[in-house]
């Protein structure tokens, strides 16, 4: 197998790295410089419709993309230790707040990041006034993330899982974007200070 | 267990319906009317702090919310016939497809609905200029997804799956917003009548 990859701040490609090094896998990456539109390329393209990183190719050839996608077959290869949870409760809660970040959190720094920043301005019309509704709707996500972290460790079953991968680059990528997270959340903060001292963060 | 449900055209709702009638699961409804902000009161954000639904109420009172934690967690319990793949590349097809739906689709659905719908006006801000881009984005999607459609009769494993339950009701609340699928794209409309003929569709 290998993976396609770029090595950016892109909270998608990240995920995936965090989550091989949480499980000691590794296989080749294949870097797709994406400044150089690489993932646009026709050829590209033949591997995942969307243009989009992560894909990850099979040894016969059969390509996969989305990240969680990949996260999820890999752990079927790989299932110790389990990071997608270990009986269906705690699978369907590592969903739930994946999803939960997902949809709540990310879908807005997404927002942010497409219609404010400087680095995106080339890529088409910016709609300034809802990315700057979008970055208040981002705080108000991550204080109601801090609120549900109140006396928990991590997001799910009290285990690191997939769910904290998800948070983390989120998180991380609202940092890189300017959203940052408000000095009062400390429960937000503890979580991230404890979820970036494993080792895998620097992936 | 029970449901906590919204029966309206919203398509996460609709999401577990259709997987219950596929299923040949039940359970009991507790109705909750969104029109009387049931969904934001203080009892249900006991449910899920997010104040959306459905969620899926277990017989100890464990709540789960998210469609489709709740439909992975019934997976679980009633494996037959699978409905998220059945084997661990078809299940990571089936989620591929699904994000690929509701990141590339629903997304731009969600933003046309909330920034330029009359039903929604009353929420809050409405960025219509965005909401119009968001819908060309749509279409493009659905164009998208009309030549993926190709030679396929279903989007994953060349069977009926919850990548199809995802597609179905978001087609079907673009039709409801008003971004309906063009007439041309004929891939799409066969796929829309086949899985539309099956009587879980009048979930």
């Amino acid at each position: 197998m290998k993976l396609y990859n770029e090595h950016n701040p892109a909270p998608n490609p990240r995920r995936v790295r965090i989550y091989l090094a949480e499980k000691g896998i590794s296989f080749p990456f294949v870097h797709v410089p994406m400044r150089e539109k690489a993932h646009k390329s026709t050829e590209f393209l033949t591997k995942n419709s969307l243009g989009q990183v992560p894909v990850l190719e099979l040894d016969d050839g059969r390509m996969l993309s989305e990240s969680i996608a990949i996260c999820r077959y890999l752990e079927e290869l790989h299932p110790q230790p389990p990071l997608f949870g270990a009986d269906p409760w705690q699978r369907a809660q590592v969903e739930m707040w994946s999803r939960r970040i997902e949809f709540g959190l990310m879908s807005r720094l997404g927002a942010v990041w497409i219609n404010t920043h400087k680095y995106t301005a080339h890529l088409g019309t910016q709609f300034k006034d809802f990315g700057e509704a979008s970055r208040l709707r981002a705080v108000k996500a991550l204080q109601w993330l801090n609120d549900e972290l109140q006396g928990r460790e991590y997001l799910a079953n009290e285990r690191y899982s997939m769910a904290d991968i998800v948070a983390l680059t989120t998180v991380d990528f609202g940092t890189f974007i300017g959203v940052e997270m408000p000095a009062e959340l400390t429960h937000l903060h503890a979580w991230h200070a404890r979820v970036s001292s494993r080792p895998s963060a620097a992936a």
